[in-house]
């Protein structure tokens, strides 16, 4: 495949320590999926400048896009802009058009305080990702794009972000349940992994109230090549049954 | 703090292509908490042997404890002992402890398939994590504990690994919630996170059916430390109140 790649990054103490259950990167993968662009790692770190920066310059060089979730809020914790400032080398200040999102925000009546104004410091170079939700901004430098770690305002930032990149061929995918263990189908599937190099099959356990059995999951960009596939998983399924 | 430190990493398609939420992070972190044990990465790599040597060499230099899970079933896809095995630059072959688990997992009557037998490999020097749910073991290569991702039976694996390490001092945490944005009490809490720099105090914001508001975190190893902090949120909460 030769569908652009990236990697997110998640930040945020309260992941790490079990406090919070991560909300954002299912919604991420699966939206990128569909875009066309392979979502090749995922990474958690904790509120720690030098960590965020290190992640950010490897993640930035190994992938087309980095996606960032976190840290973006007014408070001594969200420390995410000054890192992805850092990480670049570039200054970072207040910046005008994200200082009127916030205005626009919060009416135009009411004086900024400084925590509005924390949320308005935007690296230089940066293009803006518009917040419909609450109105501090999210924004680009390069091709990381930063955005906040509340999910509904993540969601918000990615419908205002994804029209933007460049996308690849979709991933597509087929899937066929057995109600036999992996066991039983590991040979024939690896056979046909074999043959057909440029999908990826996938073997998935389950077990739940009826007993135990295995999905199998077919992904590629190529509709027909996924059909013949499941043709072939479905002669399999018959042959175990 | 000098607690131990610790990564996860999870290894598998189906969480990358969007098609499984991840499942054994948070638990993870959770346990590891009280245990004393600091969770400080979380990454998530593809079903690529090299991607996953890289990580393991990357993580298992740098933490006390790298926890893996997903990848050691039966099927082509499962990739994960192998690619332990070449992080270590050992050979990985049947064994005959792991062999033993399988055979009484499946009943002393029925011979062991080949891919039951793909299950038995452990590479060399690694010790044994029991999977009490259906036989084939985890097995822990010095500091790199090597677990399933089937929730139910990552859960069984870490019961049986993890009072053989070494704990550090359980990481404890109080939470008081406030009926304002974050932005309404930033300046205090630095003030608070900046007077007590052994504690860490984390602010999330949430919104509900009611409004919106914070939840400040404060976690730490020292009781009295935490309940002190909570005193002075007290306070913090009536005078913007």
């Amino acid at each position: 495949m030769t569908n652009p790649t990236a990697a997110m990054l998640v930040i945020g103490d309260e992941i790490l320590s079990g406090r919070t259950r991560e909300a954002n990167a299912h919604h991420l993968a699966g939206r990128l999926g569909r875009a066309g662009i392979d979502l090749r790692e995922i990474r958690v770190v904790p509120d720690d400048h030098a960590v965020i920066v290190d992640a950010l310059n490897a993640l930035r060089a190994r992938h087309t896009h980095v996606f960032t979730s976190g840290g973006i809020g007014p408070t001594h914790d969200d420390i995410t802009a000054d890192a992805v400032a850092a990480a670049f080398g570039v200054d970072i200040d207040v910046r005008d058009d994200a200082r009127a999102d916030l205005q626009a925000a919060v009416g135009a009546g009411r004086t900024l305080t400084a925590e509005h104004l924390r949320m308005a410091r935007i690296p230089h170079g940066a293009e803006l990702i518009a917040n419909r939700i609450s109105g501090a901004p999210g924004f680009s430098v390069e091709n990381v794009h930063v955005m906040a770690g509340v999910p509904s305002i993540f969601v918000a930032m990615l419908d205002a972000l994804l029209p933007s990149l460049e996308a690849g061929l979709p991933v597509l995918s087929g899937e066929l349940r057995f109600e036999v263990g992996e066991g039983r189908i590991a040979a024939p599937l690896r056979e046909l992994a074999e043959a057909m190099p440029e999908l990826s099959i996938g073997s998935y356990p389950f077990s739940d109230g009826s007993g135990y059995g295995t999905n199998i999951v077919v992904r590629g960009t190529d509709q027909a090549a996924i059909d013949r596939a499941i043709e072939r998983l479905t002669a399999i399924r018959r042959s175990v049954g």
